[in-house]
């Protein structure tokens, strides 16, 4: 289907947005009125501009506050009416968009706002042109899509339907299953944008907070199945208002943009057809392959993954890269193309049941593609970059024949760390909302529907989880406060052990210095949990933190950073799934002394 | 009245807190309990700190989801209460706040919460502590101060009162007038947060939004007088729940949270005394005295000024500044202490009644006062610096002095522009919420009670006027976008004209460029108010944008930007009182291309 993106999505001048929706492979936009208002470009010049660019120019908009108004108010607003259409006359715009009134309407009658949008529709034709009537949410009388519709019907005109958009109709909480009654000729035009949960008032949610589809909490794919079971066929286009968005990268926003259009199709696609998609069709990952730290120099990394009992599994044969395992967690240490970096997370390899697929769909999603040298007889590894730069790998099944690259191992790892259990990622603020898409729509992650706040003592620490459904996969996104963007504190990879007090018992031995945890933790802790003294004791000579819900228990330690990078050891029992959130907080002052 | 703050108020460690707390010249602090478990100090050693940076511990908080609850959980809720209280008793604090049950309560009953909080006030005696009820505004049962009195009434112990909080109690709507029937000694604390009108869930508010007193829209000063007129004599204290003070500087943040204290308590005292505040009392400023624009190089400015119609009134005849006027608008060209600094506003004087007296109120304020040197037979200015650096200079009346200290002045005024009629001042999004609290407290301004949101083209730019009551001031404060703050966009000064259009005319003639205005917007103009088209045309061959509201009409146009620095030429009639804030939007593009 045609793919459309409102100017208002994207940051920048007329002209930025226009270049960016292009450059980004949309196929039209919608002219939101100011942009054009505050051009330079005379309507000819946007013309001329989209012709070349290759978009077509698919909507006028918004046009407010016409209907259910007295009758010298109405005059009015046709006159208003007629400037508009003769500047889309000027613009080969063909359909205008008239929201529901907020402002000035005084007559709550379907009948009364048929009429006048058969008036409308009149003097539209007479230009050539559809008005498509939209119901806001917050219409003053108008505020559902079924009566919108009811209404479109009433005025009974070939140039007057309605336009749909998802955060109307789903920000009420409103059936979308009725869209399948409207013809699907009738629906002039459709747009979409998905919102987080959020308890406001619905103006400055939909202001302020839409974001692209697959980013919130709507159910997009399933809206979207009903207005093509329906049978509409024009365009699909984003309408996104997004505080963010508004001020970002245009170019970075647009390509954004369009992955969430492509992955909804492929979505909806297969909600209508069973399972024949647009894309690659691929599981989520089973588990982590490996992951990656850079450095210039990694050694401090290998010193610290020998005391918690990883063992030296070999160098890569033409590279200077390291490998050392313990179970079935894989730290790669890389040294490549690495100058005046400190230790760093540079990569995650992911195990796929189908790695090529899953690279293709990665390209097909427009994650930018990463190019690693590899020799004749080396393994050619998949990889796209994640919005925050982190390398993504598909290996497997059903563990990755790269490992075979590295020789030269020495000693036995330890028993006590088995996995890899998550990877915590900090991500910039303006980046969070696309890290949640990408790891949706590439990798077929869940985000959490809510995430949580960690206070740290430089600012709220924003946390949401994607996790794959069976949870072999978890990757806690944490979203860092902008002033304190520099701190590493939020960057981690978690090991997975079968018992972390023994694990730090052995690691100590071995010459590694756990976090220190304050005695007050441990005081609150046992005030809080009623624990008995003996176990608290341990717990405190140990450094090891201890959450119970009603699940289970999490036993937890941490190392201290090197560069940017820091190791968890964690223990879950009895099915806990969280991250010892309770902690967080203690961690984090911890690591800024 | 002793001055005390929240630990959560602040970013950083437990220590980096209570040494800004002191530092800033609190009497107290809340210890908010996250804030002390994260700390590596021992209770001893948090007590000996407090005891050599002058601080009391006024309170200990929260204890969560106590009462209302089953026979098994109070006991584990006293076990828990009881550890806590032998901590309270380290620490030396006296007072626990109890909020009123949001998670586990179970039971509704005036009767058993009265009943459950007798006997934690029984075990609280023991330990020689008192415990403060708090109604959450989202208690389960419990949600409203009067509930909270009544159940403290009937629970009829001398170690349990109440504990009441502002944002609780204003955020619900609940009539504070009430608080008076409490005996003023079972009000065992009192926590005092503002916050701005927002239409979201009250817990989100809480836990992001509020405010200091005077940046919100609570009626701080009327809920206070209720509280002493019950008789309350314990701390004034701020518990303000804030992701901006989160995480910006922790010793910035106390002296604004204290100047928000001491304005708040003058102001209560002038309502229970009748005039008699802790403050000299000083009246709002009645205008402009003069705007000073700073830079290496000055003289861009001063051709820009000529063309603008102002007259050279002389240089000063002791420093490399200079000083146009055009009637009442005084301009003050800067050089000194400048080098490498691009064209910028650098100081703003207003015209008082009593400089002195607003000096030294300024500075009981804990504004920083502005060290300028003068030499013997100067007249020495009163100034102070505002969040942004600006320097604000108390002059008059009626007209200042200063302005003889200036020589050598050529040429006459034009007759177009009369006076500044408002500056626009950016400010970084981190010190919003302080300005509003300076230009209150400090000038006695007002702010207006919603700000309006322009798009510009790099993000949305939040705008909030502060004025004096009869509008002789106007200080529109800008938040610029974090992604744009460079820009110098939003930071200007407008001059009131007599005739824009005649004012633009003489500038274009005397080779001013002014700002380009787009055709389409005069196309959009001209749809929307329906003008005629010689009138249009009109404006269009000028540049000068036009606004129309129910009472009345602004016209306005822009300089080209020196530096930092741009002018705007604007004409009110017939009452109009905005900033054509239609028109913002179009300028800011105009500005970027």
């Amino acid at each position: 289907m045609r793919r459309s993106i409102a100017t208002v999505c994207l940051s920048g001048s007329l002209v930025d947005k226009m270049h960016a929706a292009s450059a980004a492979g949309f196929d039209g936009i919608e002219m939101f009125e100011p942009d054009l208002v505050s051009s330079e470009l005379s309507p000819e010049e946007v013309v001329a501009l989209a012709a070349r660019l290759g978009l077509t120019l698919d909507l006028y908009q918004p046009f407010r506050d016409f209907e259910g108004v007295g009758e010298e108010a109405l005059v009015e607003n046709l006159r208003r009416a007629e400037a508009k259409f003769r500047l889309m006359n000027r613009l080969g715009i063909d359909t205008m968009l008239v929201c529901s009134n907020v402002a000035t309407a005084t007559i709550d009658s379907d009948q009364v706002s048929a009429d006048q949008l058969r008036r409308m529709g009149e003097v539209a034709a007479e230009h050539g042109v559809r008005i498509a009537f939209e119901a806001l949410a917050w219409g003053r009388f108008v505020d559902d899509y079924r009566r919108s519709w009811r209404i479109v019907e009433l005025a009974d005109h070939p140039n007057v339907g309605v336009c749909l958009d998802s955060f109307h109709i789903l920000s009420r909480g409103h059936d979308p299953a009725d869209i399948e009654r409207i013809p699907g000729d009738k629906i002039f035009f459709l747009q979409l944008a998905d919102a987080p949960a959020l308890s406001m008032d619905v103006l400055s949610w939909s202001r302020h907070h839409r974001v692209f589809p697959g980013e919130g909490s709507f159910d997009l794919p399933a809206f979207l199945a009903h207005v093509l079971r329906a049978g509409y066929d024009g365009p699909l286009s984003l309408e996104v208002f997004n505080d963010t968005f508004r001020q970002t990268d245009v170019d970075r926003t647009a390509v954004h943009a369009l992955r969430s259009l492509v992955w909804l199709e492929d979505q909806s696609q297969r909600i209508l057809d069973g399972s024949e998609g647009l894309l690659p069709c691929v599981e989520p990952p089973t588990g982590f392959d490996f992951v990656e730290v850079k450095a210039e120099d990694t050694s401090d990394v290998e010193v610290m993954l020998g005391q918690l009992g990883f063992a030296f599994r070999g160098r890569h044969r033409s590279k200077p890269v390291s490998l050392w395992t313990s179970g079935d967690a894989r730290i790669v240490l890389n040294e490549q193309h690495a100058r005046d970096t400190v230790a760093h997370l540079s990569a995650i390899g992911f195990l796929v049941a189908e790695p090529d697929a899953a690279g293709r769909r990665a390209q097909e999603l427009m994650a930018p593609v990463v190019h690693r040298r590899t020799y004749a007889t080396e393994v050619p590894l998949q990889a796209v970059e994640a919005p925050d730069g982190t390398e993504i790998f598909f290996g497997g099944p059903p563990t990755s024949a790269w490992i075979d690259e590295f020789h030269g191992g020495t000693g036995t790892p330890g028993e006590l760390v088995t996995a890899v259990d998550h990877v915590n990622l900090a991500q910039p603020w303006q980046d969070f909302d696309e890290a949640v898409l990408f790891f949706t729509s590439v990798l077929g992650l869940e985000a959490e529907d809510a995430g949580v706040e960690l206070a740290g003592p430089r600012g709220l620490v924003r946390s949401r989880v994607m996790s794959s459904p069976l949870s072999d996969v978890r990757l806690p996104l944490n979203v860092v406060p902008p002033a304190d963007e520099q701190s590493p504190s939020s960057q981690h990879v978690a090991l997975l052990c079968s018992d972390t007090r023994a694990a730090v018992r052995r690691a100590r031995a071995a010459g590694l210095s756990i976090l220190p945890v304050p005695a007050n933790y441990y005081d609150d802790l046992q005030a809080r949990l009623g624990l008995d003294d003996e176990f608290r004791r341990e717990l405190e000579a140990l450094g090891v933190m201890y959450e119970r819900d009603a699940t289970g228990e999490y036993f937890n330690a941490y190392t201290r950073t090197i560069g940017q990078v820091f190791f968890e050891l964690v223990e879950r029992r009895d099915g806990y799934s969280g991250y010892g959130a309770s902690n967080a907080p203690v961690r984090m002052a911890a690591q800024r002394r």
